[in-house]
């Protein structure tokens, strides 16, 4: 618990939310969540400092942009490394997903022929998310503490988590090749505050 | 200056690179600035750890993605914020700046007919672009000490420098609309490691 004022302002859904929302409950701080429809988003968007969300407000200042959001939650509520190497090793694959999450938002939502979509998709299924699994693995082999970095969870546990339970559900597929991601999925899960936040949350496509 | 053993892996030109190595010229750290070619980089990938380059050794540790190297760099050479506050403020900065590269990016390289380049570059000079400098230069204004955030340079000085001298620089008109933003790239330029690697480095176009 920290004594900020924080408030969260995305759309309804998980997207690129969801990992903060998982954070703030992990940690079981309290925060306004603010879920706006798209018709509320067109009215408040003029008053953000870039036009965008998700924007986190903390004691009334106003912060844009995922990544960096995570990150200040991170640190401000102990989930950050404890060092210099072991920040890197979150940031690596924080920014991993976060390739992966680009290319899944534009197989979901961009304009392109059902063709390409369909092609790229299976790609992303395939071949592209399976690489990206088999490196987590890895990474918890050589850790060997069931979490990716120390002994402890850090963002890249929770923001792994959100990229098999969250938007890009449906692309990855954590099979019985990958017994160490399971683990550590089953061990973010069971965060008493995780565990409250997943049996809560709004069901959203996305 | 530090004790760390570091090898720079990469390409030739500017690219996904040149903040790290603007990072270590400011720190006027020695390292070894490891530059391929494309045939080099095809029969150096089956070693690396996800097949990506930018990578960075660290004692022997292999890493990848830019953005994760530039903030180890950052907080290894004291070019990181003082609190978490500053620390957002930078990576709110360099998220957007991420953005930014990463539209132009898909612009100069990405498979698309002349028209959509055409109409997507006229775009990214016109609009993007400005909006972003203007983001900035309001910062500049807010922050006013000639530096985005406290009162010494950071990564998100660096990284400004990078976009409006590095690949993007075709993109990036830093116009007198700038005045703050045009103090702050030659406060940057005039750091003397740096000043030397812009002296130095080879003539690419990206």
């Amino acid at each position: 618990m920290s004594n900020l004022e924080l408030k969260l302002f995305y759309f309804r859904n998980k997207g690129r939310a969801e990992v903060a929302r998982l954070l703030l409950a992990a940690a079981e701080q309290t925060y306004e969540d603010i879920r706006m429809t798209d018709e509320e988003w067109l009215k408040f968007k003029p008053s953000t400092p870039y036009g965008q969300i998700p924007m986190l407000e903390v004691n009334g200042a106003k912060f844009v942009q995922s990544l960096a959001i995570n990150s200040f939650l991170a640190r401000e509520f102990g989930f950050s490394g404890k060092n210099n190497l072991e920040n890197f090793k979150i940031d690596e694959i924080i920014h991993l997903i976060e390739d992966y999450f680009a290319a899944c938002v534009s197989n979901i939502f961009y304009p392109k022929t059902d063709d390409v979509r369909a092609a790229e998709r299976k790609k992303l299924i395939e071949e592209t998310g399976p690489r990206l699994l088999g490196f987590l693995e890895g990474n918890l082999q050589k850790s060997g503490t069931g979490f990716f970095v120390g002994d402890r969870m850090t963002l890249a546990d929770v923001a792994v988590f959100d990229a098999v339970t969250g938007m890009l559900a449906e692309f990855l597929n954590v099979t019985e090749a990958y017994p160490l991601l399971q683990k550590n999925i089953e061990m973010v899960r069971s965060i008493p505050g995780i565990a409250r936040h997943m049996a809560t949350r709004p069901i959203t496509p996305h």
